[in-house]
């Protein structure tokens, strides 16, 4: 019995996946690119044991047992990962015949997956990096991302840290479509995000329904396909020269025009709600108070209400207060984490008033009711999947049964 | 002393004017195809009386007085009429030189001008009218709309009744954008309307000056004028066919368009709330309860959050119905507005269960909080500009002052 746990970061996108040319292989009609933020944060956590001694595939999902046959996504990347290992088994008989063995797989988010947040990008990107120390598979990152893409498209750039380009690639049988590191975490610390978990009454559409609507009713679809690429190009420049004025600014009009081809997609397809609306009028609000014209923060939003703001460090704290006087929480033991303590000492909700911004209130927005924010997240750019070595960090026990089950 | 009053009705695009050539003379980036609404429910009314004993131009808007000179857009149409006009008494020395009166004017919506029920479409169109009545232009509509386009935009659209292009042209000077009717309203008298009042905390931006930011900054405008000349050519057809499917269709992706095209403005532009989305969800998840396919109702949203939901009058009970039943009111007194007397014997609100649509509740929206949806008007297509001949019509009394301020 051979057994790996590793866990797999979040990624948030600043140029936005939406639409596969090809829904098998999971193909996408343009290049996106994202943004690695902490697992000390936000992780998927996956456990996979393998024995000859299992009797059968066995998966539990955050605690829950489920039909592994029956999740495709996952087949997928069992099938690929099994298949390399088999040739390398094939070309030296020495090495355990683990491709022939039963597996048990446990995963778990660290935060509600209905939230929103990427978890199945974390969650299939956790299970790809697992597979492949598990097989000790010898492939580069880039080749691994390529299986993660066909367990979920945006898993492909949660297999590294910092900043990530997913190249659509032009091969029919995505041989070139895989995730790229276009600068490390460490090349631009001063790069941080603000996760607000934003409270919904309505679920909305699942993005891989929702894109191939978009694909095949949006009018204005194919014109945001010829935009993309010299985005791309400017984003990855700005990147490169750690310029935050042409990061913030492409940032927002990606995610707004991502949300605009989902309104003009038929029937519309609708993720953001008044409070996430508020919180785009509120940053710009706030850009305006700079006495420069430079822009302070930049928001983005993928398939549902919440958004992800990105500023330099330098500004956190000015924000976290802001979000937090306009949005207050509604449980103050869990509404902010802030694990790099930027303000602890700081007033924050209803207790902060922001002087500096006094015509806010009346101009910009009301101050919502407490919980339309429900979760402040202060987190950073960081690292990709990592191996966890200790015992106590594996989800499964010594029977390869899960510790933890719901 | 010569005094005239007319009354002028609101219209509703289903193809969306949104964009300008030419800011000077209000010439649009696109055609745009509107319903005239009866004016029996929402009207501008104006009276013009013209005197040589008058010293100086007044106005009174909304029973305040204003300064008639610091009014740029009522200006434009004075300078026309009255050029016009004295070219007639140039050419005639017999006319009263009434061109060179100083006049009062005094007019009012019968409906509250921050309702974002297009009070400026009306208001111009009423003020072009009266004067042209006052002048005894002889004008066309036509011709007259060119003036009223210099007012407002939109109300070039309200001077005819029905249904109604206004052509962008292409000439400089404009001479040739105006509006033409397409079909009076006789011709498709089972069209019917529903204005739902949405409720909203948040004043949004002027469509004047929000449509010069979408063409300055959404690279997806562009396109939208790739495919206003195809849904043109549609709509007219569908109209003169009294094609409901077609008109539906086109209507929604419209109306949705023109708010993608909002959301690709940087920074956004937000007209749409979660009211007016529920209520888009809701008019899909009626049309898909449909046994044979066919749309039932479409909606459609100006610059601001209230819903306009066209109809075959057969499904108007219970359009009214779901709406009052998911969005009821807070005043029963002044809620729905239905001179028409559809559903005088329907339980409306809160009193009416959608049973035959026992799955909306759970999965489209839930019942909204009482006047998210203020007001229900319910309405049909008619008639252009009226002139009104009783002297207690006229808003203006013997001595040429309002009868009523404020």
């Amino acid at each position: 019995m051979k057994t790996v746990t590793c866990t797999a970061p979040v990624n948030i996108a600043v140029i936005k996946y939406w639409g596969k040319r090809d829904t098998e292989l999971i193909l996408p009609t343009n290049d996106s690119l994202s943004v690695t933020l902490s697992q000390d944060i936000l992780h998927s956590k996956t456990t996979i044991s393998a024995s000859k001694e299992y009797t059968q595939d066995r998966l539990w999902l955050n605690g829950k047992e489920e039909d592994i046959t029956k999740n495709k996504r996952m087949h997928n990347c069992f099938r690929e990962t099994r298949a390399l290992r088999q040739k390398m088994e094939q070309a030296d008989a020495s090495l355990e015949p683990l491709s022939t063995y039963n597996v048990r797989v446990c995963s778990e988010n660290n935060f509600p997956t209905a939230a929103g947040l990427a978890s199945s990008a974390s969650g299939l990107a956790a299970l790809v990096y697992t597979l492949a120390q598990l097989f000790d598979l010898d492939v580069t990152v880039s080749e691994l991302s390529r299986i993660a893409r066909q367990g979920s498209g945006s898993a492909c750039r949660s297999l590294f840290g910092g900043f990530v380009a997913w190249e659509k690639g032009e091969a029919k049988d995505g041989s070139d479509s895989m995730a790229v590191q276009v600068a490390p975490e460490s090349h631009w610390p001063d790069l941080e995000a603000l996760v607000c978990v934003v409270s919904d009454a309505k679920k909305g559409t699942s993005s891989t329904e929702g894109m191939q609507h978009t694909v095949q009713s949006s009018p204005l679809m194919q014109e945001r396909l010829n935009i993309v690429p010299g985005r791309m190009e400017g984003m990855k420049k700005a990147i490169l020269e750690r310029d935050f004025q042409t990061f913030a600014e492409l940032t927002m009009r990606d995610s707004n025009q991502f949300h605009a081809v989902c309104l003009d997609t038929y029937p519309p397809i609708f993720y953001l709600n008044d409070t996430s609306r508020a919180i785009i009028r509120l940053v710009h609000a706030y850009n305006s108070t700079s006495p420069d014209g430079k822009l302070k923060a930049a928001y983005t939003y993928d398939a549902g209400p919440n958004a992800v703001i990105y500023a330099p460090k330098e500004n956190m704290r000015e924000i976290i207060q802001l979000i937090s006087h306009y949005f207050p929480g509604q449980d103050a033991a869990t509404y902010f984490t802030d694990p790099y303590n930027v303000i602890a000492d700081a007033p924050l909700g209803q207790d902060f008033v922001p002087q500096d911004h006094a015509t806010f209130n009346e101009n910009v927005i009301p101050v919502f009711a407490p919980g339309s924010v429900s979760r402040l997240l202060h987190t950073k750019v960081h690292d990709g999947p990592r191996v966890l070595t200790s015992e106590d960090d594996s989800l499964l026990n010594a029977e390869g049964l899960p510790k933890r089950t719901v």
